[in-house]
């Protein structure tokens, strides 16, 4: 015991330099884990996540978006929403979305907060209000009850139910994948094809848009900077929010985290393999045709950014009462 | 610490005879904790259970309608099915569904397993096929891991998958309520009112129907046996399946265990509170108008059913791979 204990501090010593070279010098930084302050707050907003009667038809929540059993996404091209619509662009995950720059794929919220008001009242999604989503948890005691424990009041309002959601948001992190082991100093995280994969990745230019914790997030850039994407989808990016004529079909640069799971690809949801979005991306943005072997190689690098999945419990949702306003699942009744 | 454990015996002694009798002489049977034998299978059973590729859409899993936040129930009248079709009936609960004698409203389905090859392939449901289940499950390498793990091949068929979930299904079980630590002895663990509420509930005959285990599950009866009801739904119920003419709007006993998470009431799911429910039985199943006192006393009694809720870590559901087949959320793709 007492000579393996004398060990540690010499053995740290020897590995903190690969750390910090590795964590200060890549261009893909590590995630943290949360420290959770604040868990009853937490819970709420857990709760709030899977909770169907935030919808006009008691059907959907948040969750059937961006299903946390499919690395918060929908793995959908487009989104079904509210009746069964047709939503008009591809869900990204909700995994580590505290960790970019802005929200939504033109960046239209600044924060987690004000992007969770958005699908409660959209008619394409939720297709609620906000003033009957608060009336349904208010006539809810059980939910009071969890209110006034994290906010002091029973005197809720779409705030503190935004508020709670984006703070449970924030947990949805996953640190710990392979990639982080080997960029904290395990060398034997990463296969040779992993490792020859990140090199390309980061050798023809990949990582200038795609680094930091996401892998991402950081910036908007033109979605075919050299060649042109064909795409049916009508979005213009971020030219909707600023009007910036450079900004047209410019959206937020998407996490790689998780990647593997968030499938399909790009704002249309167009593309359905690793394999082909990394051959577009080359030709689109930087002009490269890759040899196969390349892209076997990145596609096998990206894998490695799938972290640890949030451990989430099935949250109990307490009944509605006689109050409670009734859920509209169909408008012919 | 000997003076204690020497006590034990004579303790044990002393609550017996309470617990023998209670168990033995009420109606009603205390829920046994499930053993799992399996837990690779119901581990696996429950990545199905949650699993939307076992729908044309992608979109729709056994939860979403059985929602296990919900007390294994969509909360709806009738429930919404691929393409936001209108189901037919109200979905019961998955919850204690093990102790039922047969499955369905109808009773149509002798076992869980039988009953699971139904929704899949629904046009209603989850308008899948079998075949296309099967074929995505095949494509998905991490899949026909665990069912090698499970059913010692990777030649696996529909008869697997239900199996499984089947399997999973036996452990919604939700011992523990209050009201089965009265039946075990436990005198503190209800309300006078709740006692009373009970009574009543064997005086006018209750229990005749809603009896055992799951407090319902046991028998089929007329809907209406005194007075009619009036619905617009048209099922016929066990007429449907005997072509008997005295089983014409004969239902199964629903089991009342969780009644209180599983509203709205009866197979049209017309009702929404447990009030209205139990007038409407006292009035119709036993011709008898009772004073808002008994049925309080009853609501208050019904809600002691209400057992511990399956502790459920969401699963995490392996990615699609090229050769998968493709969701179709929309017909016009
Ligand atoms: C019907 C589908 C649907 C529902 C329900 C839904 N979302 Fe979304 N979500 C989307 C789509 C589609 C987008 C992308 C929209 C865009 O960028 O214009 C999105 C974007 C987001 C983003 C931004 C992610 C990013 O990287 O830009 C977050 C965070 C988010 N949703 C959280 C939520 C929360 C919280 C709820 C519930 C209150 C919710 N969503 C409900 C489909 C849905
Ligand atoms: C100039 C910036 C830029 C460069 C360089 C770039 N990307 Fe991207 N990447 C983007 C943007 C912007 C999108 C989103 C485009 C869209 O959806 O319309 C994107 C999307 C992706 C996606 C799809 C992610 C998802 O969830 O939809 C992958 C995978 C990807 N990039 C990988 C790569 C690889 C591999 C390279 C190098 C070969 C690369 N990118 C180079 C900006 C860039
Ligand atoms: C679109 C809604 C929907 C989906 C999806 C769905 N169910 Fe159901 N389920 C129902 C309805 C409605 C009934 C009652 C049908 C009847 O009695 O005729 C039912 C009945 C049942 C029952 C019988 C319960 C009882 O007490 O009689 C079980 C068990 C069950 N479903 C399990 C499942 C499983 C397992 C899946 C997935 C493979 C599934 N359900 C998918 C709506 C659904
Ligand atoms: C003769 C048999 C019988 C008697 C007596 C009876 N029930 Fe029922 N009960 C049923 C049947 C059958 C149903 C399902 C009817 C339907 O859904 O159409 C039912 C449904 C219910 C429901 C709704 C459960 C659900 O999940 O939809 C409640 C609550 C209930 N009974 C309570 C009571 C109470 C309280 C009494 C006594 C006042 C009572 N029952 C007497 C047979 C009976
Ligand atoms: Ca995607
Ligand atoms: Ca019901």
């Amino acid at each position: 015991m007492k000579t393996l204990s004398g060990l540690l501090p010499l053995l740290a010593f020897f590995s903190a330099p690969v750390l910090a070279d590795r964590v200060a010098n890549e261009p893909i930084k590590p995630i943290q884990a949360v420290q959770v302050d604040d868990p009853e707050k937490v819970a709420l907003g857990k709760k709030l996540f899977f909770e169907p009667r935030l919808s006009r038809s008691g059907f959907i929540s948040c969750n059937s978006c961006h299903n946390l059993s499919r690395g918060g996404s929908d793995n959908l091209p487009t989104s079904i929403g509210h009746n069964w619509q047709q939503g008009p662009i591809n869900s990204p995950t909700v995994l580590n979305s505290s960790l970019s720059m802005a929200q939504f794929w033109d960046g239209r919220a600044e924060t987690l907060q004000e992007q969770a008001a958005g699908p409660i009242d959209n008619p394409l999604e939720m297709a609620f209000t906000h003033t009957l989503a608060v009336e349904v948890l208010r006539s809810i005691p059980a939910y009071l009850d969890l209110f006034e424990g994290v906010y002091n009041t029973r005197d809720i309002n779409i705030d503190h139910v935004t508020d709670a959601i984006a703070v449970f948001e924030e947990t949805l992190v996953t640190p710990n994948g392979r990639f982080d082991q080997w960029l904290k100093g395990d060398d034997e995280a990463l296969t040779e094809q992993e490792l020859a994969g990140y090199k390309t990745f980061k050798e023809i230019g990949c990582a200038a848009c795609h680094y930091g914790e996401a892998v991402g997030g950081k910036d908007f850039h033109r979605m075919g900077i050299v060649n042109q994407y064909a795409t049916e989808n009508p979005s213009q990016g971020r030219y909707e929010v600023t009007g910036d004529e450079s900004d047209r079909f410019s959206f937020k640069v998407p996490t790689l985290r998780n990647v593997e799971l968030t499938y399909p690809y790009f704002h249309d949801g167009a593309v359905w393999t690793l394999e082909e979005a990394t051959e577009i991306m080359a030709y689109l943005q930087l002009g490269r045709e890759l040899p196969e072997q390349d892209i076997d190689n990145m596609v096998a690098f990206m894998k490695t950014l799938t972290g640890e999945q949030p451990q989430i419990q099935v949250p109990q949702l307490p009944p509605s009462q006689p109050g409670t306003p009734r859920p509209i699942p169909f408008e012919n009744d």
